[in-house]
């Protein structure tokens, strides 16, 4: 699996081959959140977007109906190509499907979102040690009490992901991590954890806890968790979303993100 | 008028006793182009500007109705506190006006789209010579023929900026440039004009024509006239801009767009 190129994961995935989560494949490429919202429900959400683009960064929306997005790669299906959905009505979460075509509508609009796995990807290519990786976890994720900006019936506050850093590398971090707005950007916080409304960081929201150093300090990122509570939050009728850790692998090179 | 802080200068200009064009003014703070439209208008106009980032960065979008936008500026009132704008029906200019008190309505949405003279004044920070400042006139602009990706009804081509410089000033200019994406970011080309559809450096589409040396190259940036220009293509029946170089000015500094 490690060796495939995105084209062939996504066929494998798209024939029923493979099913499993997406962490670690095809390494270098983007791999993209995904939400499907209705279109009475899409421009409102396109603003919640615009509004907060740390926690919800767009790689690309689609057309009303559009399920081929050539401009993230070759043949890219999005009924299809994702190892797993999630299927929500009315904000609660009813089927996990591994296949949308018989769901799909032609007034389904898509939402391609940037995900940490990106600045991961150039963090360690900076010589960087991530925890979470390290130990074989899930990133641990925290709800907090940093407010979005609301746009229409879309509002709630930041979920962020955590990574534990000696304060040097930390820096670092914020470094290469402003290159890549496209994914997340710069941190969000650093240090105390309960001045954002985090009590307990052995106890993650979503994810794994991982191991802290009496020398390093929890740096935190707006996470891709964010647009998920915020639609849950919203209800609306019908939302399709990738099923946690099972994303769109694209053809794009995480390097091509950078804006400088 | 070149002491005034931004709220001072909105001040006059509400009151009417200022109706001139806003470069130069309030220097080191952010000034935007605005575009206003009816909802039935707005979602595709928002999904164009997130498909064409570098010719319609935003800065804000307002909710339906708002003409208050405490986020760029203190008592901001949209509807009197930029020097001029321009009126459009069915694509047509029909007015140009100080005041839109009175053409407000409930279902207006307007946009704040990043402007180049914040870039222009980091480009001056770092001793760059920008030469229709030297030369006293507005920027040239020219039609292209790079495409910008459409959204609904919104389509057309790139309109760019054009600044000459020597070579090392257009590195150091592509670097300074890429930390601003919320204000067009990197330049989108160099050199030979006709490779995107140029065909007289003399005869700009809009704005006056600069001197350029033979030890330089000039140098384009994507520009907010695309917006105006994809819109009054697009012929929706009602558009409220802003008149050119009567920007709104905000509260907002240049330096706090940097995204590094």
């Amino acid at each position: 699996m490690n060796s495939l190129s995105p084209y062939q994961l996504r066929q494998q995935i798209r024939t029923g081959l493979f099913s499993g989560q997406t962490s670690g494949l095809a390494s270098g490429y983007v791999q993209c959140n995904m939400a499907i919202l209705s279109q009475s429900w899409a421009a409102e959400f396109l603003l919640f977007c615009q509004r907060n683009p740390k926690a919800c960064p767009l790689v690309a929306v689609s057309e009303p109906g559009q399920f081929l997005l050539p401009e993230l790669g070759k043949d890219i299906d999005l009924r299809t190509d994702l190892p797993g959905y999630r299927i929500f009505r009315h904000g609660k979460l009813t089927d996990e499907v591994q296949n949308i075509s018989a769901l799909w509508r032609q007034d389904l609009v898509s939402f391609l979102i940037g995900c940490s796995f990106s600045f991961e990807d150039a963090l360690i290519a900076a010589g960087l040690e991530i925890r979470h990786i390290s130990e074989g976890k899930n990133v641990p994720m925290y709800n907090t009490n940093l407010p979005c900006v609301p746009a229409g019936r879309f509002s709630g506050t930041m979920v962020v992901s955590m990574r534990p850093m000696k304060p040097a590398d930390a820096i670092r971090a914020i470094q290469i991590c402003s290159r890549f707005p496209a994914v997340h950007g710069a941190p969000v916080h650093f240090g105390a954890p309960e001045a954002i409304g985090i009590f307990d960081l052995r106890s993650p929201d979503y994810g794994d806890a991982v191991s802290i150093q009496q020398d390093e300090v929890p740096v935190f990122w707006a996470c891709g968790v964010t647009p998920q509570a915020v639609i849950t939050q919203a209800k609306p009728e019908f939302c399709i979303t990738h099923s946690p850790g099972h994303m769109l692998v694209t053809d794009l090179l995480n390097t091509s993100l950078a804006s400088f």
